[in-house]
């Protein structure tokens, strides 16, 4: 199943060589939560999306330097500075992601209602909760596909325009709201990337 | 690695199917979170504990009923009022955890601080630092064996004793604090099964 596939949380740790673009941009936005760090934002089109960084990703390291405890202003202020001819990152794989697959049925639906994103309602028999899918949680991607700040209409016509067999990465809202915290939903709507991830 | 695979997060769902003791007991106490079922606990010896239920496992259907949901008192009534020769579950594998693995250094030590089971503190330029430890988790497992509710001496006792290699299964506080809630922690510390998970 590809979906699936394309949604899967590797373990371990991977290595990204970013360059900056000619206006000296990465395109990323990181949030610091618990003494780490994590991508908040990955702007479409841009050396972060080419080189496959991904919302909720966590960096561990940048230029060999161990960042955990770093602050978010710190984090911005070094990636400044850094030579941008080539940027290493060591990336842990969206830790605060899980993902779950659900089956539609014949009328089209998977069994649970959403608002802003966020999973309110479990419809009773359905797919969703035959699978233990759960309120106070996002959605964040579908099919392994960002749907981050998307209208709920335009994530819905997402859902209900893939194959039966759907797979949703959710992350718990207390989390999600805190990585998307200070960052404008409509910068979010528009230009949050929403590339496939390779695989 | 030993450790690692008893601590490994399975996809999907597994049959778990027990029988009630001559006391008509299971050993296992329930929370509900967020519209799912969760094991906040495991008695030691018990038919849960030898069937291989663990705790933070989600409990998504009992005997081909779909509980989500339900809340705990009537999930325990339906439990009390099932015949006990033969109750099925299907269970998926602890979603609320993660698992980390960190190596120690040549002092023995993993580089980090826990209070009452949750991280409160990342050494710098460990290798809990290198790996993305984050505070505001509560360790639920070493090596893939049960630590909640044992005196932090215990646990760090454990991992001192383990390879160099230590995998960490751990949950978000918040998530962790609503499990556990109402049940003693002496009792916890007691007769919380300890087995190694069967691999």
């Amino acid at each position: 199943d590809k979906g699936m596939m394309a949604a899967q949380i590797k373990q371990g740790v991977r290595q990204v060589v970013l360059a900056k673009d000619e206006l000296g941009k990465l395109g990323v936005a990181v949030a610091d939560i618990d003494k780490g760090v994590f991508i908040s934002f990955v702007w479409t089109g841009s050396a972060a999306a080419l080189g496959g960084l991904r919302f909720g990703d966590q960096i561990l390291q940048i230029n060999g330097e161990t960042i955990a405890g770093w602050k978010k202003a710190k984090v911005i202020s070094y990636l400044k500075k850094a030579d941008g001819a080539r940027i290493t990152f060591a990336v842990r794989d969206r830790p605060f992601d899980r993902t779950l697959t659900v089956v539609k049925d014949s009328h089209n639906q998977v069994g649970f209602v959403f608002k802003k994103g966020e999973i309110t309602h479990i419809v009773k028999d359905s797919s969703a909760a035959r699978n233990g899918l759960l309120i106070h949680h996002n959605i964040v991607e579908v099919n392994g596909q960002n749907v981050v700040a998307l209208p709920d209409r335009d994530i819905l016509k997402i859902i209900q325009e893939a194959p039966p067999s759907v797979t949703l990465t959710i992350m718990p809202s207390f989390l999600f709201k805190h990585i998307v915290k200070g960052i404008g939903f409509d910068k979010m709507k528009t230009y949050m990337d929403r590339s496939m991830p390779e695989m």
